[in-house]
């Protein structure tokens, strides 16, 4: 197969014109087409860009337009190497849809020029492919995630090609790496076909890069290693004219673009038995092809050197003028755009139409396609609480329940992603009625729950779980990510980067609302007494809450029901991230449906039946608490309290919604001073015992009255292999210690109950010792039970 | 070669009893050479641990201990899968280590009674091998780390074998697929030898694991694509009988060491000029190897149900005591310990002696091998400062002509890891002439600073710098990781199990001191302007500061002097976590160094030319800043002052050491609370600009008199691709926000001064307006330097 010279022309001008245009962006102000001299005021005063991948990016958006005109191909373009931005904007504008986007930016001389002007720019648009970048789900700043973004926006969109560029800079970081292993979990029927390419350019920021400095030969084995049939293209040395470059990479795309088509056909019609080996391209070229070769002396093209700016004093010296001139001229801009600077037929003769285009491809913004999910009423799934804490259950398996009839009504929209852990957390077994485990790795007998098409994505990466779902929200549909608590800290910065971008999006009118990231941490610092200190951190909601609280949400229920209310909402939600802290062991239940829906509306509130408050009158101390486990021995230390102190009005308060803490200026879910006040009092001691590390609630709460009076207990990096009672206790969590913070809060009581408080010391003391003689919770502490009250002080 | 009979006799007696101590461990309290029938009382009434891949890890410990006595290896043996923690106990028992290192568990019956009974006990050990571990430098708790642990130890350690056994489930996360790229840097002859076995029992928790599931072939591709020569093992399937994989495995090692020896004789004598293939060992056996095949009717051996405790109600059921009382009769105990309970010789004729034996190596605590750097005199490097702020410059490029001596003096014990950065960080090119970025993938000509051998190590995967260098200093040695600030995120993980290992260690004795992890953070929040809102990220410093107080630091250096000083404090320091966040962009220089060496001992202190304090009274207001474009914000504001409201007294505080901001209680390097209140007073307002999110500084000094009336600025998540004055603008950093601030808060200064107050608002309108219009910040901001005080506010 050969392409023809006018298809040839075609790919060369657009790539030109690509070129021409991002360069501009980089460098000038005015005088966009070069129709006068290039003069020192042209040029911007500060030059900030990347050039060095950038033509890469814009050789394979041509061809790419080639491959869907010719093929009607639904085709989504990623750019790992994010920071090409310029790249990306001069595609989309020479597509046109950055004009219809953007109706500032037209397509003529000034919206070229304005076009120019405003990358990089104060108040105009970043320099990386932002949620600015139609066309763009990946900014691709912090590199590592765009292999795991292409499969999560595959996933359920059979129809859907996605080109995924890799940098081989972006290669060498662990999430890439790994994210080659999608091919395994895809399947080729009900999912899109990821087309990776690694492009090769050779260098980084001032290094060689890996990929590009072992032979060949082994680098296709590796490919074939990660189950894939790679497709070397180099080119572009030694000053090789593009158009032979053009040439060889056209055919090899035919070839590769023939493979898919003949395995999705199979896949269609039930002859694919085995997993397929998916074709890769491998693009060899030189970093910054087509700038100057060299400059002040040094190699600039197919150097690290055209990483970023290659000319830095363009606006300083009439030299670098000079070059910068001869440079842009070399793209022979009078044959790309007409009098009125508007690209002429033969530039973008390779565009594809309407949605076809790249960049306007609707999967890109994915709050375009996105369905409301088909919700099963959440309180058909209630747990019967007749009596708080009269039972105890796993809530996170009665989560599950509701879970698998999500997945049933949403056969195709709705996901769950975990890196093992989805059975362990308790969403099975009922998961497991619903559904499978997709695994299009080899399958053997005996092998439970998995399947080549299932809706349950396992794989031991945090990092692909994340960037698997955020490819799958981002593309219009839904899903949740479980995990431990403390390894989710894995994924911190992956989880700030999409903050970032939903922040970001909040901003540009034509990105509609995609649905919220939803966590379900489970197997929490209170319950990894078996696994120990490794296993123990709860310092994810810290970094949470340092994000725009326009998109975040942390919730923490505190048993089935509470928890239930909470993920419904959650799944209804948008452009949020909600987490949701759970716990999975079997825990005492406290309020039936009706109460927990009105409290998760609320999110924080009173528990009349715990406390010993009189009406009309202020309690002489708060007991609040954040957290199944903290709220279980808040309870407790009520319990102990109304027992030891009846004449102490005490008032038990519980927080599932944790933003609700700040003020409603800090939060869009803060609470107003008022209620806050008629809750939480401005003047009494608050005990507040919190599952995280106790400074958030300091800083929540910081703004409101009664903060000088707020002591909170909380997870003080204390943990080891223990008991669940023994960890409460090194961290001052448990009950005895609250009682013993009442007891040392409440002006006159350290008087009156002296000895209360050396009995409850006394009793901390039995409880450590008990346990480390016989390896478990004394009996006193395990079987006690809300609400009969003297068991916890008679062992 | 083949193995004969009698050494197949000791690989299989060791095994034999590493298992056995291994089950022992997890199960049983008593009776534990079951010299008497197996009772309920003799099992723990909790079973916690993890059986599933301990027979692997002692399979590979037995015949590792082998090859070391028959060849006098030196061999640090690092365990992927960390929570086989009971294997890596037991073998540690077997060589006699353990009881050197821990005199109260002897090496007889009642030792093994001990020995069991501490496992994942309450006060007892942690279930996975921790720092309590001897012979361990690595948890495994969360998964991915082995390999890059590995090439840390390895570097600069000719003559050491690290044999590192991956998990296949930790061969799933992304930063052990990209570990595999250490032997791209690892040099031949300096460095050590890692030989990766990737030991294949298929399933994870609940799942089989990817590459278990792809063809052999193609994980072989997998492998040489990944550089290496693997050498593939198979066996213990379907009841094969294990003397046979013994012979096979044990023949596989001696080839393996057959060519690891030669390729090592080749690096030495100077023969070798190409990168090796160093072999690596697949070992594939089932998971829960030996264990019952089925229980209860499902199968358990080969499954991921062998994963935890195969038997869960030994201790209840009758079945299954008698099952475990089977299982653990089937290892014959009474052949491999004598009527004392001490282990036969046959039973341990393949230990090593001495140092040799892997749990003995003093590689795996470090601190034994550690040395003193030599550090040429700091004060030397210093920047002249006749005047503040007279002067501008880079202060990290000034801290790299340091460093580079320190290379200098420290030829093998000091490295320096970056993702690619450590030039754009400006540690170059002073760090250049002196040592070279180590790299033994292709060479090029034109490439610079590349060589076989060198100092530097550059790889762009934050996980591979930080794994790496925490191997380097496990293993007794010094170094720092320089990175970008926002993108330290991806590592936070990483952090926190460094730092909780450094907490463990702290209270085991045998454990000496290593040096502390040090980073330097450039590139930061405030100087992303070019990159934008994806770069801009200061939240590592919470994550550090929800660590134990012993263990973590936070220096924020505000120019070269005092980066300089804090950086030789970090290189002299041990068992810490360092984070030193310093500017890499041209800036004023403030305090010549005997100012800044008394500044930095202090930690934080008053800046006396700054402010505007009269002698004798306190001041109206503190302006404290922490970070160098806070503190030039608060120079610039201060200065502002002096000339508007002359009357003012300001006291100007510069913080260097964040945790003197904590109370003595809370932290080492807590300021006892008469020596903050004198410099921050106990009641005036204090505005403090800060580098980070804000609220960090009133969690710090939130038990402070002075708390509240205490006002902080900071990064507040407002970021983009702009000017750094911008920057600092769009979050009410800025010099014109602060005095406002002042006004606001200084009582009486709201009345009289509000003109003053709109003049400032109206500065930010047209700085903010000058920037968008040219570019730029307006002139008026760039040229401002101290003591121009009039300056900033006449444009």
């Amino acid at each position: 197969m050969t392409t023809d010279d006018t298809t040839i022309d075609q790919l060369d001008a657009w790539w030109r014109a690509a070129n021409y245009l991002s360069i501009g962006q980089i460098y000038l102000l005015d005088n966009p087409l070069l129709r006068e001299p290039l003069a020192p005021e042209h040029v911007k005063p500060r030059l900030l860009g990347h050039w060095g991948t950038t033509p890469g990016l814009n050789f394979l958006y041509a061809h790419l337009n080639r491959g869907i005109r010719e093929r009607d191909l639904d085709t989504l373009f990623i750019t790992g190497p994010g920071h090409g931005g310029p790249g990306m904007v001069a595609n989309a504008w020479l597509d046109g849809t950055y004009s219809e986007v953007y109706s500032r930016i037209g397509r003529d001389a000034d919206g070229i020029r304005d076009l120019f002007r405003q990358f990089s720019f104060p108040g105009g648009i970043p320099s990386h492919a932002s949620p600015d970048t139609p066309g763009s789900i990946h900014e691709g700043g912090e590199l590592g995630y765009s292999l795991s973004h292409a499969y999560g926006a595959a996933f359920d969109n059979p129809e859907l090609l996605v080109a995924c560029v890799i940098g081989d800079g972006e290669a060498e970081t662990g999430p890439l790496a790994t994210a080659w292993h999608g091919n395994k979990f895809a399947n080729p029927a009900q999912d899109g076909v990821v087309l990776p390419i690694l492009h090769l350019n050779g260098y980084k920021i001032a290094n060689p890069t890996v990929l590009a400095r072992i032979p060949d030969e082994e680098l296709l084995e590796l490919m074939r290693g990660y189950g894939h049939e790679p497709f070397l293209v180099s080119g572009g040395f030694d000053g090789e004219d593009p158009r032979l470059v053009h040439a060889r990479f056209a055919d090899t795309l035919d070839v590769v673009l023939d493979r898919i088509a003949a395995i999705k056909e199979a896949a269609r019609n039930g002859t694919l038995t085995e997993r397929p080996r998916w074709p890769m391209i491998i693009l060899r070229t030189p970093k910054g092809w087509t700038c100057p070769e060299v400059i002040d002396g040094h190699q600039v093209e197919g150097s690290w050197r055209s990483h970023q700016v290659p000319l830095a004093n363009a606006r300083d010296t009439a030299e670098h003028l000079r070059i910068l001139e001869d440079w842009m001229r070399s793209y022979r801009p009078e044959e790309l755009f007409d009098a009125e600077g508007r690209p002429l037929p033969t530039t973008v003769a390779l565009a594809p139409e309407g949605e076809r285009r790249m960049s306007a491809n609707p999967v890109a913004n994915g709050g375009l396609l996105r369905t409301e999910l088909e919700l099963p009423d959440f309180r058909d799934y209630a747990v019967p609480v007749t009596e708080p804490g009269a039972t105890a259950l796993e809530s996170t398996a009665v989560l599950g329940r509701w879970l698998a009839d999500v997945i049933r009504e949403n056969p195709e929209t709705f996901r769950i992603f975990g890196p093992d852990e989805t059975a362990s957390n308790r969403l099975a077994p009922a998961m497991y009625e619903a559904t499978d485990k997709q695994w299009n790795a080899e399958l053997r007998p005996g092998d439970e729950h998995l399947a080549r098409a299932g809706r349950v994505m396992e794989v031991l990466s945090e990092h692909q779980c994340q960037g698997w779902l955020e490819g799958y929200l981002l593309t219009g549909r839904h899903g949740l990510f479980n995990t431990y608590e403390a390894f989710v800290h894995i994924v911190d910065s992956m989880f700030n980067q999409h903050a970032k971008w939903l922040e970001a999006s909040r901003h540009i009118p034509w990105r509609r609302p995609i649905s919220s990231l939803n966590y379900l941490l489970s197997s929490h610092v209170w319950r990894q007494d078996h696994n120990g200190f490794s296993h123990q951190d709860p310092g994810f909601l810290d970094v949470v809450a340092n994000k725009s609280a326009e998109v975040v949400r942390v919730y923490l229920p505190f048993d089935a029901n509470t928890l239930l209310s909470t993920y419904d909402h959650c799944l209804r939600s948008v452009d949020y991230v909600n987490v949701v802290v759970a716990g999975k062991q079997p825990a005492p239940q406290w309020l039936a449906m009706p109460e927990a829906v009105e409290h998760c509306t609320r999110g924080l509130g009173i528990l009349p039946w715990a406390g010993t408050e009189v009406d009309g009158r202020e309690p002489d101390v708060v007991l609040a608490a954040a957290g199944d486990v903290p709220t279980l021995e808040v309870l407790a230390a009520a319990s102990i309290l109304r027992e030891r102190i009846p004449e102490l009005a005490v008032r038990v308060v519980n927080v599932v919604d944790l933003m609700r803490l700040q003020t409603a200026g800090e939060h869009p879910h803060g609470m107003p001073d008022a209620d806050f006040d008629a809750i939480f009092t401005t003047d009494r001691p608050i005990i507040f015992a919190f599952h995280g590390y106790p400074w958030l609630i300091h800083r929540l709460s910081y703004r409101r009255h009664g903060h000088d009076g707020l002591h909170v207990r909380g997870f003080v990096e204390r943990g080891t292999t223990t008991t669940p009672f023994d960890m409460v206790m090194l961290n001052d969590l448990d009950r005895f210690h609250l009682v013993m913070d009442v007891i040392d809060r409440v002006p006159g009581l350290a008087a009156t109950h002296g000895a209360l408080r050396q009995e409850l010391a006394d009793a901390r003391t039995r409880a450590r010792a008990a346990t480390r003689e016989s390896g478990q919770d004394a009996e006193w502490v395990r079987e006690w039970q809300w609400p009969e009250s003297a068991l916890p002080m008679k062992p």
